[in-house]
């Protein structure tokens, strides 16, 4: 069968096809029953049947631009005819420019880039040239995270998807998040918030032998794990801490790269510069795998000298480049970083609505177009709609499923529920979403009065 | 500036924001001088003053339909006019079709398949899938392989390339391969050498405790370090062994998959049904970024029940799978597994000739169009031109250079120099590029003499 026949292989045979050879992730797969998709547009996509659905997740928080953006296809197809691959020891035209326009986008502490294809790879990059850079070993990340499935990005990530990478590398530490809404204390403000938790994490740090330590790994906003916002001055606390003993400070910025946040990079919404920055998604928003690190000029200065131990055959791919300079035009073109701050904030105030009206509705969190709705079972006891790891009821996977049935596609994580649409989103349809939102709440609220 | 005006960068420019913007693989960056590549065709890319260079190594092994084939081009072009990304949850026409062509091409053995990016992620979930389906931990691999650069490929890796992975990941351990030309052993046969490193194998296996090996990794054909091809008997008894404990047979066909062998999967031609297959770069030979895991039904049975956590955001990427089904296409109508089969012979016969000839040349090895030639201070001591991990008088990189400059490029590891050009090349072109490379030898023999 031919790429060009496949329009002629039917939804049934598809699904069938996929469900025989396929293995998708994180799921046993004879529960599955996977919707086949043919189309996709903006904001939307469609099934098979022909139902359309907000993309309110913009799939994995990485459709930041939408579906089918003409720009960046037409940046794919012209690669794709001039030279759609060259390995990694030569220059390209587009992996050069590329690599300019991020640095130029980035903290203006950045010296370079080195080209990865997603999230997980930027970060067990990120791993290597921590340790190369400063000759120490252990690293220290958070609970709670989510940092990619491979090895050594499973190893930083703080929640169970790091189990099957386990027994774990030696020298990765945990440290505790500041999740004020689960922090088990009342702070007096978000400050003091800071200052416990980056005194905590200094003691943890000197208990460790803080000269042993290579990096902290934080995302900057943490995303899958439930929209975790920073309080102010923590990062800055980071900030010092790494600076005090010699440590990077690493912020992945897989899922708040590129906008997301209100801010190309969610860490300029603190004013906070990092030693390395991870990113992926946004990008290219996945028209082409694409990821990367970018790391400051004292350590891109470093590898002057020094080998870089890093590498893979598709380091910096062509056509990845491509579609990544079309993207940024993209977003420069139609200001989707400031639609995102803009569209954040009646998005905040749609959210803060529901909150007050459910009973189901714990907390809800927001920067940006990045957001997530925290459910509880009771709102002052803060008792989690679930319990941790764990959902004996498939409680969530039914809310998941009935916001779906109404339109509104998006996943969830423990008891949270991601909403980031894409920042093309107008305030009309974000309006139009977040109703189908609240009437699903109903629904919950109707579950935790049983 | 626009992608479109890249075209008015000058080949200056590109290579000053290289060297300004970009972190290269495996290098000190100050003593870079990338080549600036604007065109490639065939078997053939081009540098920006218009010099011609046979692609010797089909850039890192990658590329076997050649450059800019018009089939993956075309298909390339197509999705991403329909469809350039869905999310792994969803069934997608090029995702189900691509997984069905792949298990019909590989062993009948195997059920379904995980795609991924690239070789490396492709042994990370194999390592995870293991240690899930076994329910034990560890994992054997072997010295002189390269199995990738991120945390659990690199600690499978048994070269230098994965120091800055360690301290290692408990669990993982290694053997010797049956490198027959430095065993320091004389064995009276193939099948002897094989019996006694299945043998040694076993044993350790027993030291270590069988019942809590998962999996035992190896290339099929050792790629980089050198193309060391198993001697007859050794994956047979490999096979024996892991069915006698219950573990894992792991072949990472990353480079030898998909024709590079002359066969569609290097074990093929032993006649071997590995439990897990890892592939990647022949797939699509690179025109997008594509791997994946090949799983045995009873492995894909047990996952219909029990949760693959195993994960990616852009796992079985849509116009990486378009790429790959008209890549498979075009192995089949151009008969390029048959043509490596075939040319393979008349390569080996030239570096039979070559190795008679050359003082220098202590070994030749090959199977398909893939091969190394091995470089000698003395062909009777078998000395190697450069100890290992070192290259003090830069003597390797100076004949790579030497090669390039009369248009043969490829690239060498420790003193192995590859040969591995497109499975599109004729036998005209072959005999051309031996040819150069002949020539390039006299030069090496100089230098031992000194
Ligand atoms: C913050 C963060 N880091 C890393 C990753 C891993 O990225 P990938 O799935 O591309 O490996 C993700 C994926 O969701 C992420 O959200
Ligand atoms: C046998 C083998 N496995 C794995 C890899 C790693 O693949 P990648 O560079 O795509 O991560 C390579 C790369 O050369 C390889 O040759």
């Amino acid at each position: 069968m031919s790429v060009l026949e496949c329009n002629n292989v039917t939804a049934e045979e598809i699904k069938n096809f996929d469900k025989k050879y396929n293995l998708h992730s994180w799921s046993a797969q004879g529960s599955l029953n996977p919707q086949v998709i043919e189309k996709a547009e903006g904001i939307y996509f469609w099934d098979s049947e022909g139902k359309r659905y907000f993309d309110m997740s913009s799939q994995l928080v990485n459709l930041n631009v939408g579906h089918g953006n003409k720009k960046i296809i037409g940046a794919i197809k012209d690669q794709a005819d001039k030279m759609p691959f060259m390995g990694p020891a030569y220059a390209v035209d587009v992996r050069s420019i590329l690599a300019q326009k991020v640095i130029e986008k980035a903290p203006d502490n950045m010296g370079k880039v080195f080209f990865t294809l997603g999230g997980a790879d930027s970060n067990e990059n990120a791993i290597k040239i921590a340790k190369m850079f400063t000759g120490r070993n252990k690293i220290f990340s958070r609970y709670r995270s989510y940092h990619g499935a491979s090895y050594g990005a499973a190893n930083l990530t703080g929640e169970p998807r790091r189990y099957t990478c386990e027994p774990g590398i030696p020298g990765f530490v945990k440290f505790f998040d500041p999740y004020i809404y689960r922090a088990g204390i009342e702070f007096k403000s978000e400050e003091a918030a800071s200052k416990y938790y980056v005194d905590k994490l200094r003691e943890q740090i000197i208990y460790e032998g803080e000269e042993s330590v290579a990096a902290i790994f934080l995302e900057t906003v943490t995303g899958s794990n439930g929209v975790i916002i920073p309080p102010k001055g923590y990062l800055k606390g980071i900030r010092e801490i790494c600076d005090e003993f010699g440590i990077l400070m690493v912020c992945d910025e897989v899922m708040t790269g590129f906008g997301r946040t209100g801010e190309w990079f969610a860490c300029n919404n603190w004013d906070v510069k990092p030693d390395l920055i991870t990113f992926a998604k946004g990008i290219t928003c996945g028209y082409v795998p694409l990821g990367g690190v970018l790391v400051d000029k004292k350590i891109s200065e470093y590898f002057d000298n020094n080998t870089l131990m890093c590498g893979l055959t598709y380091n910096a791919h062509p056509l990845s480049c491509a579609a990544g300079i079309a993207t940024l035009e993209v977003y420069e073109e139609e200001k989707l970083v400031e639609n995102s701050k803009d569209l954040g904030k009646i998005l905040g105030k749609l959210l803060e609505d529901i909150k007050e009206k459910h009973p189901s509705v714990g907390d809800v969190r927001y920067i940006g177009l990045f957001s997530a709705v925290e459910l509880v079972k009771d709102k002052v006891t803060r008792e989690a709609l679930v319990p941790y790891g764990k959902d004996p009821e498939k409680i969530m996977p039914r809310i998941i499923g009935m916001l779906k049935e109404k339109g509104f596609s998006t996943y969830s994580h423990e008891n949270n529920i991601m909403i980031a649409p894409p920042l093309t989103i107008t305030e009309a349809e974000l309006r139009e979403a977040i109703g189908i939102f609240d009437k699903v709440m109903c629904f919950v609220d109707e579950y935790i009065k049983k």
